[in-house]
């Protein structure tokens, strides 16, 4: 089958790879109708460390079930499906919790072994969904799959950072970073309860994105201002880094008021200089969020079928899966949000 | 000064009143620049066993600040405010906890003794203010008058039936009544998490103004149908009747789902018959809940001014004061929605 | 294998029934070491409208897994497990809520076919258990199984209880009835934020039993005032009934303060004369509550492994289980409080 | 009248001052019956930056009120009351959402002007307060003075922990410090649905003195060891940190469980370098807690009343005034774990 893999530091090709069949009884095959690219993906390909050559990318994906084990019990043949974008086992103390990231059995799509043992990914005619019960949600006759594919990763994580934020109706909301996840949250948080959401990004085109769908927006550099007019001066209510790293977690303790809470959706991977004695002096929370269709599933669909947030929003264009190359290379310009493919 | 009164069973009247003086250091005057007419304010005049004739009507209302108690520290003369529809004295145990329905000083204005000691109503030039510090909240340079005057009842009331419904993102929710409660609980709803909202209303243009405000519609009889086909038969999450009575009740039950909550944000003046074996079996919530701006006056200024939600909707026409009687005709033969007045 | 069967109206019997075996992957077989006898046993043989005779009794089990069909994930063979009352998918959109009780695949162990299609039940030597993975729940070693038994119902019921009332660090609690779950109950409340708790019961006996684990009791007759005493004349913040039928709601009505909530986690069996007019003014809650499990076991886990919840104290007797016949006879004349059958 | 003053760095001494006045129409004055000593009296004096000499100090007092500004509703002459440790003006933004540390008013008792501008302290036999409605609360006359006294501070403070640690019932709870906070933190999480609690102390009398009142406990060393054990292996749910600085907080994230949640209720003075790789890959949440009685009194009066909790366990020994100076010195060597002075 095709498949788009990892060819070498900052590269992607299309090639032909054998199709992958069931190994546990509690597997499913599901032939992709819908994938996407994530930043994720241009970060893997960039920085390579646990990836190896030929290893099948992509993490986002919806399609229809193809192959299923004998001890699969919620779904059938033919279902339409979308997939989280790592799995879990759905039986331990941390499933039961709904803490599936925790799960002994995660193992994340089309990242090599970044994040767990390695699992091929998504952006393929086919691929192998391990605990298919957990891991696969159906999607409803009323939402497309051109929603549903972002229900794994960009709108779960969207979702999960304003629900970690615990918001009071009519709370203000800075978001830091238009890229997909700053665009979602931005609209998960107008459904959820925010009164005013200022997106923060330095990108024109990113801003304008995020003003057509209800945020204010501000620069970087004026963005304190910005929340300070909304807000009568006492900083927004939460905040939500949805860039990670120092300098996401930097604005975002430069917008929240005092007693408010500091969301973390992005990546991290050093230490921070946490200014202790301001969080305590204002008694902040900061809070790091992942997202988990697992845990979520169900409020996505009640938000996406109902209208309430359409997550489509964020595709900048649309290609067949032999055109992703190109479109990882424009992505990794910049020159899109976000690529959805369809197969 | 002129002012709205109740002249008689089933009848108001524009007279001249003597003007309102401090009687404690706690009071305040307000000019009265909006006011509204509300259901209750016809009940009152329909069944009027606790309203003297002459008694000043009208318990919704903004304006500015004239006079102020010695004791009033928030509030400075030439505020722009908006009242709470009762009083309560904002120091004891129920006040508190947020309890001001519960408080020992409630008055309710307008309404003669029917919940409280009387207290003359704001259908009037000025009105005077117990309280004031409690009572009044200010309402910020960004929002209208016109939106603020429902602060104090319809949209309070809207809001905490949606509070009381403690939806988890995505729940569908149920409306029943297409007053000026259940539309404006429509566009809490949409502005607080929930996915499919169902207004369920007999009278057509009732289900018109909904549907153009986003909610989906049904008339009574075939209201089931239309929330099992967007619930996958299971029902509503949450159910809210807006209108009072076994009758809201009734529909209400019949349209929410096992484990599901019902919260009333209507009047009720007898018992009810429960199917409390339903009840059980079910695991069913029922909550009732009277609207509060004290309590929630800050959820309120977030959600309006980021235009999360507009009040001003429910205004199907704007008079002046003169012109009030006329209104309360027109509403009473349900001609208009409600009706706002500009002073 | 020996079994506690029904044998007519009123009378249960112990005899030799066939051993179950597996009927589906998902089923596992348990041997019993610890049962119980439940108010709701008593109920089934004095009322057997859904009994057959010769039906297998009981549904509060803890013993050790003997057998697992092919598709059972969560255990082996070996394991010391406590069993819910009834079973669910654990698969479906209920199940994924929390909601096991409104599975489609509910079954209630020993009681007929009262709670959906009839599953033999647990004061046996054996017992059959579907959907293990779901239904059955670890119990770690440093909990007894004299504890664990009464998980699956008693202590279950007591937890939904309390946590259905959503109680703020030191409310009042009044609980309804000195039975097994109303015992249970007020530990659970102290252990889980409450103040006071007063336990209302006409029973000498039964007050004594609560007041020396922690209670303040009453007399049905003089509930209110002692309630008032406690909470300077307001009433409960809470009204638990766990007794069941129109007198425990009204009793908990008659308890609960202003804008308090009533949870009833009794059984009810028609309907009950809600006094809407009070509920509306005083803005209450009334909601049911069955005990799950399958929803709460992590959390019953961790208050009985600590010692803050030890619900072995509700078991006034021990016994073997060729005693079971007498137990019921004494249980149901009120000479015991419940009986622990030992295997 | 009769006052504990800072006399120099490291030293206190019993003198005469003044007696206060009142200066604003909501202050009040309190004859302080019971104030205690607290580790921050302790920190001011041994590092008096902000403190003039001849300030009097102390920030815990229960006593009796002796005079009232004429803008004071909610108490009368002759009152038992508690004072907060520092004021807020119960009127603005923030006092209305609770956040009484964030007013524009603070001003904390006997610290000079480290947080804000300088109020004398309470170790004296009068001491005036401030905005008196919203700063001193009721004791009720079930509630002793000798556990009042502790509301202000100490028990807000553990309060305030556990409250944001949002607790699920049976959660093993770290707490990082056996010192008077470590000690009440303990009681309130046992009180308020925490399964196991640890108390992590490397003294062995405060460990003693923790396990008499239920907690397990460990020294530093060992703490993860006996943290695993009886949690699985998982780590703690939450972990409060009771003793602030980077070594509270490197301590919390030793014993946090993944997706679990610190609590830091202890000072800080400059940045900490927070794992935000580790912070992230495990979803933690970190948040900072000041004790806030004007926002918790209510529910600590709920838990003392009935005895879930008893405050006074942590005064270790119990002074007159004019000891005070020697309690001072005996609780700087750790001699003592803290001191009630009775007036």
């Amino acid at each position: 089958m095709k498949a788009v893999v990892f060819a070498g530091e900052g590269k992607v090709r299309l090639t032909d790879v054998p199709e992958p069949g069931l190994r546990a009884p509690t597997d499913a095959i599901v032939r992709v109708e819908r994938a996407a690219i994530c930043g994720t993906d241009l970060h893997s390909v960039a920085h390579p460390a646990n990836l190896p050559r030929g290893f099948v990318l992509g993490h986002e994906f919806a399609g229809r079930i193809v192959e299923l084990g004998d001890a699969v019990r919620g779904h059938r043949r033919g279902d339409r499906v979308v997939g989280a974008d790592f799995t879990a086992c759905g039986m331990c103390w941390w499933c039961r919790h709904g803490d599936h990231w925790e799960c002994a059995e995660r193992r994340f799509f089309g990242t090599g072994s970044a994040f767990g043992p390695p699992l091929p990914g998504a952006q393929a005619e086919l691929v192998l969904v391990p605990f298919a019960d957990t891991v696969l949600r159906p999607v409803p006759a009323d939402v497309s799959l051109d929603a549903a594919v972002f229900f794994g990763d960009t709108l779960a994580t969207a979702h999960v950072a304003i629900q970690r934020a615990e918001l009071r109706p009519g709370d203000s909301v800075a978001i830091i970073g238009g890229g997909p996840v700053g665009q979602l949250t931005s609209l998960v948080a107008q459904a959820c309860g925010a009164g005013v959401v200022i997106l923060v990004e330095p990108v024109e085109s990113r801003r304008q994105a995020a003003a057509r769908e209800g945020a204010l927006t501000a620069a970087p550099e004026g963005a304190r201002d910005v929340v300070d007019q909304v807000t009568d001066g006492r900083g927004a209510d939460a905040a939500i880094d949805a860039i990670g790293g120092g300098t996401g977690l930097d604005t975002a303790f430069g917008l929240v008021r005092r007693r408010g809470t500091v969301v973390s959706a992005g990546v991290h991977t050093g230490a921070w200089s946490l200014p202790a004695d301001r969080a305590f002096a204002d008694e902040l929370s900061l809070r790091f969020a992942i997202g988990d269709l697992m845990r979520h599933g169900d409020e996505l669909v009640g938000l996406v079928r109902s209208g309430a947030v359409d997550p489509a929003v964020v595709a900048s264009e649309t290609v067949a899966l032999d055109e992703a190359p190109e479109a990882y290379r424009r992505m990794a310009e910049r020159r899109t949000l976000k690529s959805l493919i369809r197969l």
